[in-house]
């Protein structure tokens, strides 16, 4: 008799150590401060170890976040965020390559551009930039994921649950459920299976539409998949 | 003294007369059919009259929807939606421009490609279909709206409420309220604005993410837009 699994099931990651490169942006922090909440190691990257070093004194104080260089931070996590401004994006992921092989790495970043009428989505030559990481790093195992959570709420110590579903998109069946599971480790959200990398673009593209949202009905919106 | 206004004040349009063009599918039916019970006056437009006429008499019996031609139901709606094949979208329009000058043009279709993977986005000249009809009927209002809505629901008798948000993409802010109050005619669901045309293609695109979460989870998938 097989054992009936759900779509729904969940691996349990909760001793895994977290990295974040380009941790020093709000992304990052944020995101750095809620994992560190639900009681994992994380270690933020900065090109600067130092400045690292500060962002991860910024949080709440007693959290476990340490800074590092971003070498070090992909080398010692176990799942490495990549939440790089995208003109960084490329080159950080190049640099990375060796310490990168093999781990599970979590691409958030949104190919944006802003002008008077506000954001809208950059061609990108891959397709996405999970894509393009997928490109640069082809012995690692390459996720789209928290594309649309709001920076100012992670930070915000009056929000106790995110209100929102993490899109996790990848071609990689166990890698996916790993970063869902990490997902469903932060209060209110749940990670839900989004689809394959191939269809990221739309996925990071639709910041763009979320910061109009916030805009028109001053919010910090999200995204919940309803019937799932 | 000036009237406050808020983001999720709308107009009244109950008197509205809704014409579907490419109304014979079940995207277009299912929508014809919400409508309708919605209290609308609703036709439902074919190349072929004849197969109108059927569509609409495979409804529920005793709805006000009325099967005729394209270019009849384009002159006779108040508001005008867009449902047919991808394939056929460009030239349907260009063929209704002058039935369709002035008026609100509502795009809900979505340029997918399908192969054993699943579904995934086509790249579209104009950037998305609804800039795509922008283009072709310039002096039409075209807004972009009801890309994710599942036509297996929307004909569903067992289905009171529909769970979902409309994201309405435009830059004709009237129009764009008119067609977020038309989705409010629907139970369960809100009319959200998402964002300009410009970035119409990601909410297009989503749908074959939709599809992936679907097939995943077995669901009939929808998005709600959280904090508004």
């Amino acid at each position: 008799m097989t054992q009936q699994t759900s779509p729904h099931d969940l691996p349990d990651v909760a001793g895994l150590t977290l990295g974040i490169l380009g941790g020093t942006g709000d992304q990052g922090k944020g995101l750095a401060r809620r994992f560190a909440l639900a009681g994992h190691q994380v270690l933020i990257g900065s090109r600067d170890a130092e400045r690292a070093a500060r962002a991860a004194a910024d949080l709440d104080p007693g959290l476990p976040v340490r800074g590092a260089d971003n070498a070090t931070v992909a080398r010692e996590a176990d799942v490495v965020i990549v939440a790089v401004p995208w003109d960084g994006h490329r080159a950080t992921l190049e640099s990375l390559r060796a310490e990168l092989e093999g781990k599970i790495v979590v691409d958030c970043v949104n190919p944006l551009g802003f002008d008077k009428q506000g954001a809208y989505a950059l061609p990108v030559e891959e397709g996405s930039a999970a894509q393009q990481a997928a490109a640069v790093l082809p012995d690692s195992r390459v996720i789209g994921a928290f594309h649309h959570v709001s920076a100012v709420l992670l930070l915000d110590p009056g929000v106790a649950e995110m209100d929102l579903d993490i899109l996790v998109v990848g071609d990689d069946r166990e890698a996916s459920d790993m970063v869902r599971a990490l997902a469903a480790r932060i209060p209110g959200m749940r990670g839900i299976y989004g689809g394959r990398l191939r269809n990221a673009h739309q996925v990071e593209a639709f910041t763009a539409n979320l910061i109009s949202i916030n805009r028109r009905y001053k919010a910090h919106a999200g995204l919940r998949v309803t019937d799932v």
